[in-house]
């Protein structure tokens, strides 16, 4: 028997990424300028944010297996998005970054999508716009808190 | 010269937007069963949502053009999932239906989804679960005041 709170939650959540489809993912998707794949773009993304990761911490915030992982890093590593560099504090460990023309690419898309949204929101009254602040907040505090797993 | 509020949300919704691929919407596409695609699931969901909708008003929902809109439809009355009607108080105007088929594709997706999210969801705490909702039900309130229009 689920709970009826957490069916609730997923409801919500269900028809926030309806809009979020339509409005952020989608665009972005249909660039022709983005020649690479959804996963490779967000690999670029955990890349911006952590700068300096390894795989199996890759593979989590993906949440693929770490074989899905490498294999997304060796196709990327080819087009000259990223580079792998061993650690030098432990030099077992390999670390993943962005080259500069991953970091062009990523900072390029971002651009594209703000461009592109900006429009939408920036009509919103200051107190909606509050309101879509401090919610999309609070929402990415909370699902940190879920360990990223591959889905299986 | 743009605002900086706005701009601050557009980043806010971007780290939301790559948690809601990593969890809701990559796990529906990679499934098997579902052998349609994203718009056309989109197109489903909207029906099941307003139960009728003219071809203008789909084509809002979905951001697209009615041009685009009616390829859409055409694909999914093809495959039984949707049907035009005559709408018996306006005989010029044709209502879109999901049929029985449909119906049932989307509410399989659905629930294949709520499978797969439950267990990330039901283990955050009761103050967490409530925060999330809110924050969810704020965001979806909000965004119904933007206007969809096709996106160029």
């Amino acid at each position: 028997m689920k709970n009826k709170d957490t069916l609730e939650i997923l409801n919500e959540l269900m028809e926030l990424s309806s809009f979020m489809k339509k409005l952020i993912i989608r665009p972005t998707e249909t660039n022709s300028e983005i020649n690479i794949s959804r996963l490779q773009m967000q690999t670029l993304s955990v890349l911006y944010k952590f700068n300096s990761i390894n795989m199996t911490n890759l593979a989590k915030q993906l949440m693929v297996t770490k074989q899905q992982a490498t294999g997304i890093v060796n196709n990327l590593v080819k087009k000259g998005y990223v580079s792998r560099a061993v650690n030098p504090e432990n030099r077992k460990e390999i670390l993943l970054n962005n080259t500069e023309s991953g970091e062009e690419m990523i900072k390029m898309v971002r651009s594209h999508m703000t461009d592109r949204l900006y429009k939408y929101f920036d009509i919103l009254s200051p107190e909606d716009k509050i309101k879509v602040l401090e919610a999309s907040k609070a929402i990415n505090e909370v699902v940190k808190k879920i360990e990223p797993k591959p889905l299986t």
